[in-house]
């Protein structure tokens, strides 16, 4: 089996890790970058660094590009858009699934055969059994190219031909992900004021991971039937639960954002009437309008 | 090995699930709860309902008190304060350290020997392998009584002698439980106004605790020596990423208040110049006097 070309557009950390596992699967691999400077292991490795954008995009028929978010994609693209035509092109960036159907819709009508995906791990993962990727977007464009994004590594799944659903799991997945990290990191400040170590959380909060494998499939369930029984743990427990970590952090003048946030959404469904029901209950009531809605993030907020 | 005489005040679902495990293991147990009618299942299996809780505090030398909060635990002994001396009172309602601090100062002016402890396990858990419970207070009373508390299940462990230890650790791990429930039924909502099921997305958000495994124990030990690097994934990566969680949720119009606090986190550390850091950076961040401290949750927020 000859491996392909392939083109990685974007090295930083998840650039340069998607170019070395090409490289590592034998594909003839070309790769640029905006800023010089982050090819040099790659050619050491055979890559090839293009001058620029369109001749990196003319090299091979699948291009890759995997930079901060869409804003820069469209900024790197933008010069290589006739070059691209009759390609295949690989949108790994992370944004939204609006965005990514945009996309979707500006490739199509250049001529450019287009996949939008989502890389689930982080990059030591890549090249390796845990590799997680998502894509969607057209059936015949996955057809043709998952031979050569298998170079990737671990698991990679089609989730169907709405381009945009590749970015709708990865941003709710991004949700639990980032939420948990603040939760976390939150958490360790929390024990170090009451001179408790890493160290000593840490066996302890991989019991909390536990906890979660037995609640995620349970909560998926509860919320897909829409039925939310309260006989483990009810809201009004779990609002009075956050009301302490609450004040624990504050009497230690730690910032309690995100958790007074959270409280805020659990003690509007106690107040609702539904004190007694499962936690996933919130399912419905974070579902509705949103009373503090304030308009999109703008770039400033960024 | 004869079992000893328990009392359980409380019977809550956590009080009855206790309960339940001391008669499991042949302890003559004794219960009361507020409101009555709570206490049927367990007196057809042996246990005694005592009438008021001087009965049910003078019917055994271990008297385990579980409920709401330690508002409420004190509303119950106060009645009880004179039978109680001379006895062992293990507190296994959640609170925070120094409401704990001040229930063992209370029992030692009393005369009570006494043990705060954190039940870290859902009800189901409780008499089985999977329980984990967690003491804290003198050793004395520890070492008197943890034949009895291994009725519990699963682990026990004695954290030291300050009683608001268990606290400590048990405030720091419902912060990371709580807000990663917050993140999971919020991921939830997100996933079904993209039409993405709980069945659909349960597969990936168990790849996430996947995840959550390998960072536990490295960010504890960056937070311990002080050092993050941000090789793997740094901070203005995050905020990027939470960005866009954002700008998805608020397109369907979801509540947006718990990752906007993170993110709001994550920026501030951007801006003070880390972004290149490691995101347990945020530990030091939120470890300063918070910006947005606006004193103590009172009753009425809780
Ligand atoms: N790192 C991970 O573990 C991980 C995991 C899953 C998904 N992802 C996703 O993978 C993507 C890339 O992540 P990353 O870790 O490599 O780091 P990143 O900081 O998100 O992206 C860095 C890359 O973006 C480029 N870039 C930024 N703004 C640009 C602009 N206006 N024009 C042209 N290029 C621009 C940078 O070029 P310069 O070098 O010139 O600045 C660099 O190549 C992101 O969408 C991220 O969410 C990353
Ligand atoms: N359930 C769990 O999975 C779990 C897990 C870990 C830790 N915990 C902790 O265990 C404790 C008990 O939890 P729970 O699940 O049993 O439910 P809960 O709703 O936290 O507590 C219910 C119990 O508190 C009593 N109570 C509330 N206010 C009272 C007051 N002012 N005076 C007297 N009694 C009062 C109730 O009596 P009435 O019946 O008269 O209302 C009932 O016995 C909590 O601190 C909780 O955080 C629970």
């Amino acid at each position: 089996m000859t491996s392909i070309p392939v083109t990685v557009l974007g090295l930083g950390p998840m650039g340069r890790a998607l170019a070395s596992a090409f490289l590592a699967q034998g594909h003839p691999t070309t790769v640029w970058n905006r800023s010089p400077g982050k090819a040099d292991e790659l050619t050491a490795r055979g890559a090839v660094e293009a001058k620029d954008v369109a001749d990196a995009v003319a090299a091979s028929p699948l291009v890759i590009v995997c930079v901060l978010d869409y804003d820069a994609v469209r900024e790197i693209l933008a010069p290589a858009t006739d070059a691209l035509r009759g390609r295949a092109l690989v949108n790994l960036t992370a944004d939204t699934p609006d965005r990514a159907r945009a996309m979707a819709a500006w490739a199509a009508g250049h001529g450019i055969d287009y996949l939008d995906g989502s890389i689930m791990t982080p990059t030591v993962t890549i090249g390796t059994d845990q590799a997680l990727v998502l894509y969607s977007g057209p059936e015949d464009v996955w057809t043709a190219h998952r031979a050569a994004l298998a170079s990737l590594g671990g698991t990679a799944d089609h989730l169907g031909t709405d381009p945009g659903r590749a970015s709708a799991y990865d941003v709710a997945l991004l949700d639990l992900f980032w939420t948990t990290v603040s939760g976390y990191v939150h958490a360790l400040a929390l024990a170090r004021a009451e001179n408790v170590s890493g160290k000593e959380l840490a066996p302890y909060a991989l019991g909390i991971t536990g906890l979660m494998s037995r609640i995620i499939p349970r909560f998926a369930e509860a919320a897909d039937e829409g039925r939310h029984p309260g006989d483990e743990a009810g809201l009004a427990t779990a609002a009075a639960g956050m009301a302490h970590v609450i004040h624990a952090a504050e009497a230690h003048g730690l910032d309690t954002g995100v958790m007074a946030a959270a409280h805020a959404v659990a003690r509007r469904a106690v107040e609702e009437g539904y004190g007694a029901d499962g936690i996933s209950r919130l399912v419905e009531v974070l579902g509705r309008e949103a009373p503090n809605r304030k308009g999109p993030v703008g770039p400033a907020q960024r």
